[in-house]
């Protein structure tokens, strides 16, 4: 049984980190930390997991962590997970970032959009938490940076058509639909019931963060520069990203060899359900699960790709993505603990 | 006052031209049908009316009809408009339909995706109810086609850059997300609250219905071929259409210059609102209301246009909009009834 | 017309007195306060309002403000909205009140549920403005204490049976169900989407301020001391409130006569739907509407007498009925403004 | 492993037997049925469940049903359960029926609420199917009939309070609050998405079927007639019902010693979480678990004793429960594959 901690365990992801490891057979929740709630037992945090266990919240005092745990889970806020980060992997037990500190290969882009890095070293150490891309690199690392949610969704979904150079890399439009979750749990008036019910917005037009980060990695798979228009909505519901992608294919457009390509990505892929012909995706049909659903409409006229993911964006788009590396970095069966269908309705 | 009559008025549009006519000054609902409620008080069909007035629905006999009223809205399924409206047209009462049966100039085009006319001659006469683009066509007509919510959002988010040849006509992306009173008030599994609850789905990936309609009425405006992918989904809300819209500026793309266009063709209309830059509009902005909310986001280094649109599919992209054509029919004003702000939250 | 001020205007009750009286004839409003908004627009801070009117927000100088109109409403903070009265109020305006500041007659009941009251003199020239039970006396006032919400719903459902002494005064029990709005509109975590949307749950149970409220009301109706047990839920919709109340008959239940009794009370109120047998009110049928729909059950065996009552709490539990009552104290027509029937869905 | 057959598995209840019986150590779907579904595989009605096995729906031949499995779940409307029940039971297999067809003892009381009951005689063999109470009956069972959602929620409430004749047994009030996929997954027009979001109603006041069995239970449980009134409500979310409840103290009400009840009672059950004091629970809190949180709030002074009570009505209100029964039946840890933590938000 592999000790864990969970520094910054307060939020959703935390949360949903430790609802998730409550049934996983090889991890052991031991420390789970937050400022704001310190001296607190987990069951006044999140009512949900009541009785689950004894945990109460710490402050993160690194040093004498270290030494409690065999892993690390890191959910901070942007910049403080660097610190975080560079604190505990001085005792070389492997950890999954779930900020945005160590998404990025280039520490300028990074800087563009965040802050600058201030242990560039070790981002030079971490690897990409994407799976179904960077399993082996995963394997061997010992800093994963987990996928943003959105990214998660749009990488994915594009990772056959560019690695196979099937579409063009210039002309990418990712209309992506997210559920509130995505906001985290901090009082905020945007994220009100009344000003999100019934409603629906897009937010961050041109200039969402994930933009260069999803960049970042479609230019990695296509070995080419890769240009994308991301517009990310506001969705009434609790949980999941839509994303819907339009492409244009480079060459013709065969719906069959379209389909094969992604047949031949990811029949295997324990987490990625390719839909049939003329079904699309719901994030209702993912909800609470690791999957990835996947839709596809191939137009042989316009040549037009659309393809339609859908994930649960605290699961596959956070804590049960971060799980599936961890299962990776501690030799674990990579699914342990995360093939509970996803709950309906 | 004219006497009005109202031809299937127990789904949703039918309650919703109710609703607001009960606050109109100059038309006085004296007719309503339906022929599954035929017999059954206003309120027992829609509890939220009681007390409004003390109609009763009755089947829809129409030579009766005919002579009762000054004018009449149709809102039956496709096929059983293109009878009534035909019974009723020989009275010369002015007419506005809601449903697909006279949105289309070409018989073929509706032949191809509904069903043959049966009678393509008053498709002739008929003329397209979007008053900030046939303003002057509808007020000369006797029938009016209604348009369909989703080319509602979609015409008036790209009249300008058409009109002004300012985009590229032949690869337009429309991503449509709308609430659930579209679906209508048919009993069905796949509008169950259960069903559409905290999830999102995209349906009739390339073969909507609404797209041709679109097509026919861009290309009239570019006075080209314009050529759309559409892809609508469902979003767990009552009302509100969002329309993402992607094109690609055929010159240079100069923010300032994109907003004066939207300035000079819409700063007078009524029912639109262009939002300053930057803000984006929200469907719950607009509920309840006959606003089209309008915001722009133009990318010069990829020449990129967004033209984001938010409507009350029930209220601009139906009832609302029927009525604002019946004002121009009926030489009232045209912003009669129609002028009460959105309800929000 | 009648200029009106609205001091406090940036809440949900603030931008529903907009949105209401942006459609009443009589009234014009000419100042909008808010300090924390104060120099914005109305359209920033409501976007739904945008292009009604060019009202920016301004900081509360009441001696400024008491030569520009003609009356108020009074939307601030309880303990706030004395101070604003009592300066507004030395030059004879009428004014409604919309806190909970001028809602009790017995200052001593205000001082042991919210604060020691600052104006008690106040207090005793003030009206409570539930127009179905105290019409005469509103008439005749200059402040009006503008009813609670729930309180609202449960009064009115009540008033009949404890006029006419037909039930227990002692044990009634009122379970009440709200939408968020309620909550107001302050950034917090508790109100966040994700906190309330798929969930339910009962508050402050045995403690909520509006319980001293309603029986100050209830035991001036039934001229004996009238003891509740009320219990506040909060469901995930954004407006309304259902109050099922129980009581126990306290002579033989007769369902015939129960009904009769509400009837003599309520057929001539314009804001008051009496329900058929057997049918039960919706809170989704009152949206947007100043009405009460109200549904009777009564068992004779077990003399149980269950009434429920329907409201939206932004209308007739705030801005609709605060509307309501300055038509009485403005000689309007009681209905003036506020006749446009509920949205549905 | 037992070879588990699902009757009637193609409603929400039987996706949710799927669903939980996916991750049971012990028990392995071999049969699922349904006579509009035979022949479609699993994915496509539930495409949630996509990809977790291969079976197909299948029609329901009985004597060809009895040779291939070990035990069998029936969720068939009431009537059809019976011969279901009636079918299979003659091989002598544990049978948890999930319809009212084996909740009542009085086979009269079962007339006079559903029909008259077909096969009275294995009515008295089986056992109301709540572990908590009737844990050794169902052991020694072989038809367990599983309690309906509403009873669950305020059975559990009440029996321990009933059973130390605590509270008053002649009124007792539970107004009870259920999301909607308690109504199942049939069309209908008044469990469409624009009928019940943003609403909230009661209905079958007075004459819901669950009350009888409330009653039977209760009556059962307090050793003598037990009278209540039970009011349902219809809450716009998926899942969870909250039962308010209210009760008079049949002597003094002691907060302290109430709550000593409850602990007495439930502080070994597993799937029970007595909530501290003050706080109440919220259905987001069980969601998608086995779980049943107690709130307790006690007044002295008027000796009313409120109990609030949350569950999942698909999970401990149908299908988790009818799992707990079976692991009784077939000698599993009676937590056995239920014991996931609830999902939140």
């Amino acid at each position: 049984m592999k000790k864990i901690a969970i520094i910054g365990a307060s939020g959703y992801t935390g949360g949903e980190l430790l609802r998730i490891l409550a049934g996983h057979p090889g991890m052991d929740v031991r420390v789970i930390t937050s400022r704001e709630h310190q001296g607190k037992p987990l069951g006044e945090v999140f009512p949900h997991l009541r009785g689950y266990n004894d945990l109460v919240f710490e402050a993160p005092d690194y040093p004498v962590i270290r030494g409690r745990v065999d892993a690390a889970f890191t959910a901070l806020p942007h910049q403080a997970s660097i610190q975080a980060v560079a604190e505990l992997v001085t005792s070389d037990i492997p950890i999954v970032d779930l900020s945005a500190d160590f998404r990025f290969t280039d520490a300028d882009v990074y800087a563009a959009h965040y802050a600058v890095h201030s242990h560039p070293h070790l981002l030079a150490k971490s690897v990409y938490g994407l799976p179904e891309v960077y399993r082996d690199a995963i394997r061997a690392s010992r800093i994963v940076g987990n996928p943003g949610c959105y990214p998660t969704g749009a990488i994915i979904g594009l990772y056959p058509l560019l690695s196979e150079t099937a579409v063009d890399p210039a002309h990418i439009i990712i209309d992506a639909k997210s559920g509130v979750s995505g906001a985290g749990r901090g009082p905020s008036l945007s994220t009100l019931y009344t000003e999100i019910s019934e409603g629906l917005h897009a937010y961050k037009v041109g200039s969402h963060r994930h933009a260069p980060e999803i960049e970042e990695r479609l230019s990695d798979i296509a070995r080419t520069r890769v240009g994308i228009t991301f517009t990310p909505h506001l969705i009434p519901m609790n949980r999941g990203i839509l994303s819907t992608i339009y492409t244009t294919a480079s060459r013709t457009a065969d719906p069959r060899k379209i389909r094969m390509i992604y047949s031949d990505y990811y029949e295997k892929e324990p987490f990625i359900r390719l839909l049939p012909d003329g079904v699309f995706p719901d994030t209702a049909w993912v909800r609470g699960s690791n999957f990835v659903d996947i839709g596809l409409f191939t137009d042989p006229d316009t040549r037009r790709i659309i393809v339609i993911t859908a994930i649960d964006n605290l699961v596959k788009g956070a804590a049960g993505q971060a799980i599936q590396n961890m299962n990776l970095l501690l030799d674990f069966e990579e699914t342990t603990g995360i093939t509970a269908p996803p709950i309906f309705p």
